[in-house]
């Protein structure tokens, strides 16, 4: 394990924290607020990390241990820095509390334990959207793309923090790809933050919310979430941009260089728009007596599925309320969640491809045992290593979530309440259903729980080995 | 497909069936009831198996899809005619209800439709109970146990009903295999049966509850279940024996020919006793407030335990009432389920501890891609093959839970409701939490549920493979 080059970079990671914390101090000073909360926690982290990231170390190797563990432990430094403004500031005046709040942030999971966010100062509540939107693409992403660094442990660490089962490298170059990728985020995100302008919501809120979207996150500004604005335009197009971020973001490049033949041939793309429209009819049907017209219902409906196979968790009604078929579909989205190489949570819907057809092949292997069956995907076949590491990953992330709910229930909740705060962080989402349901949110847990929660969210951003190879004692034996 | 065979196989297994309803009819003469219900039904039985039982086919030879296909349509086959009698008798007029109540009892699962039991006539009774002492060791073992057939072909049957990620053959003679392990059921049945005559159980009740421990089913003649006797000898007799069923029955032989070495390696079996051990611990500590005695929470505790992990499903209290952590590790113990080999259900411990360790193999292989990292089990290499198809298996459980539960959720009863059927069906268990908690009953469910859960049970009691194979479109390709 080279240390010195983890401390290093950890040091880099801080330096970046630090000099994001910029726009929300910006914030705090055009509305007049205080920026001390932002200065002394960023005072923190200069005289933390400049020490550090001064001595370069001459060893700069890092291999795929040392590539997971920078995106675990640099995920956990960044959450409990970020923590401080709302501790500073008052706003969230207890540390563990903080911490869950900016974890969530960070994750794009939204799940909050404030119960009243109107009167916050506009800057801390900048800063709160704006984690969304730095952990949507990744810091370590955003510290590739602006870092000159050797290519092949660009590798090792983009591996660690972009979501799904295979790594398709969007060119060869690390430092190339990242750049692309923030590219095409902050071009979706100035497109989305013209469109909510054009629907007169106020540019403040059209901002944060632009932030909360793009990063599939779902932290409001309003309690009643998007729900307060009573803006239906508005409702479409964050709609329809959480679909869009929910996307593989290859997606975009190969529009960008007139591949669209490679798009069409993309069967996650398929599988998550037939999924989104699928959802959204079984729920209008199901719920069509709960709304005055069908316009409604259908528009209810469709925010609220793009809203959770996205994990963003932004809401405008309480889903809690439906029938236990459309909630139950609601859940089964929350599971899926959306497309590989996206800002989206969840299992991502082509491990569930993979999962699908891997059962396929498992049957027909039973009836013919010596018959050869090729897994395809995007008609490529899919080595046996990626089919082994999906089943595997499944079955991983279904015993985590096992183990999260039994931890939650000393706290005494319904079982549904905390299978659901499970799967809501697990999966990025934020909202679940019950005391953490669309209207409720997760002040109620002890402290022990948030921590529990928190992980929960960092194992589901980081896709599970970062935390468990962090926690694991094999990491640290024989140096 | 050899249709021929599996037409003859499943003549013999209805002939099976015959004969075993003459013990119901007995009970029914003894206890002066109408016989005509068990008689009418081994007429049509009779009538429609004879003429294909009579002519052997010609061709023999089944393989592994043969297997499982016999195994799947035989335990539906099974279930057809054994509904019979409870709708002849008018104990449960409407088919689908008794076609669910006789899936039920073969499967081991004791979910039940019915409200009120103390009222049925006996023999039904004692063929309601009979049913999970024949579905507990499985009929196609019996069969094999008792005509003489191919070793090749036995094994392929074999395969497709006794659980567990490995089969081991007791010895290399497929009957004679089939002849210990009902040996041993009979005999430990039979030990049990006096056991609880010893703790003045009326005879009738001991043997119809010697039945449902053995084949951990939990069908009781009691409306209030094992509770209703107030008989503390019992229950600790009755949850000591539905533990000793959840054990693989490989150590039984093991103990038979002295090789206690081998028992002591066995792990799965150290891990079951470990988890029972700390499973009681927990819940007694939890719900040391409920009970006026620290003898009678550990008695209740080890009970409800005892029989959610071996999948029994009896009850001695409502369990619903407790405190959510200890709900949540009776949900866990309901899903790890007991051992291979036995006639438990749930994931079997073994396919658990393969897949927590080839969960710490992948986080090993993740660290160090190039070390080769050997799963153990007993000391011994588990194949790369039975480690991929376990992680497939238990991917594949767990999206059959979320599909079961989508598919139930059309009846508007809360997830808590949906998600725990689901669970208490595919593991066999019976009981689950809220409305089919241990004082409800199945009873509310559309048809439609019922003939969903059947399936569930089925899939469970099977393991998922031959009722996937019956239903996939491969298996009736090309003849």
């Amino acid at each position: 394990m080279n240390y010195r080059m983890l401390i290093y970079l950890l040091g880099i990671i801080t330096m970046i924290e630090a000099a994001l914390m910029v726009f929300p101090l910006l914030v705090a000073l055009i509305y007049g607020e205080s920026v001390m909360p932002f200065l002394i926690t960023m005072a923190i982290m200069l005289v933390l990390a400049l020490p550090i990231v001064i001595f370069k170390p001459k060893n700069k190797r890092i291999y795929a241990k040392e590539g997971f563990i920078t995106a675990a432990t640099s995920w956990l430094l960044l959450s409990c820095f970020g923590a401080l403004p709302f501790v500073f500031s008052g706003a969230i005046p207890n540390y563990i509390d903080a911490l869950f709040e900016t974890v969530s942030g960070f994750t794009t999971t939204g799940a909050s334990i404030l119960t009243e966010v109107e009167s916050l100062p506009r800057g801390i509540l900048f800063w709160r959207s704006f984690t969304h939107w730095v952990g949507g693409m990744g810091v370590l992403v955003f510290m590739l793309a602006i870092l000159p660094t050797d290519n092949g442990h660009a590798m090792h660490l983009l591996r660690a923090e972009v979501p799904g089962p295979t790594k398709d490298k969007i060119v060869p170059k690390m430092r190339q790809t990242a750049l692309i990728l923030y590219g095409i985020y902050m071009a979706l995100t100035v497109v989305l933050f013209i469109a909510l302008l054009c629907t007169k919501m106020p540019p403040y809120d059209s901002i944060v919310n632009a932030f909360a979207t793009a990063g599939t996150g779902g932290f409001s500004v309003k309690n009643a979430s998007i729900g307060a604005y009573q803006n239906p335009a508005a409702e479409w197009v964050i709609a329809l941009f959480m679909l869009l971020f929910g996307a593989n973001f290859n997606i975009y490049f190969l529009l960008l260089i007139k591949r669209f033949r490679d798009v069409l041939k993309n069967e996650e793309l398929r599988v998550y728009l037939v999924l989104c429209v699928l959802a959204t009819a079984l729920i209008t049907l199901n719920t069509l007596s709960y709304f005055p017209t069908v316009g409604e219902t259908v528009r209810t409906a469709f925010f609220q599925v793009s809203t959770l196979i996205s994990t963003t968790g932004f809401v405008t009604t309480n889903y809690d309320l439906w029938p236990s078929f459309s909630k139950t579909i609601l859940l089964l989205v929350m599971v899926t969640g959306s497309c590989a190489g996206s800002t989206a949570g969840g299992l991502k819907i082509s491990r569930v491809i993979i999962a699908i057809k891997n059962m396929f092949r498992s049957v027909k292997k039973t009836i013919r045992p010596r018959s050869v069956n090729v897994v395809r995907m995007d008609g490529e076949a899919v080595p046996d290593a990626t089919l082994h590491a999906t089943a595997s990953y499944v079955s991983i992330y279904f015993a985590l979530i096992v183990i999260v709910t039994l931890l939650l229930s000393f706290d005494g909740f319904s079982i549904e309440t905390n299978l659901t705060a499970t799967l809501a962080t697990i999966n990025n989402v934020g909202p679940g259903l019950a005391t953490v349901g669309p209207t409720g949110n997760y002040a109620a847990f002890s402290p022990f729980s948030k921590i529990v929660l928190a992980f929960s969210m960092l194992i589901g951003r980081l896709e599970i080995m970062p935390i468990l190879i962090l926690f694991s004692p094999t990491t640290w034996r024989r140096g």
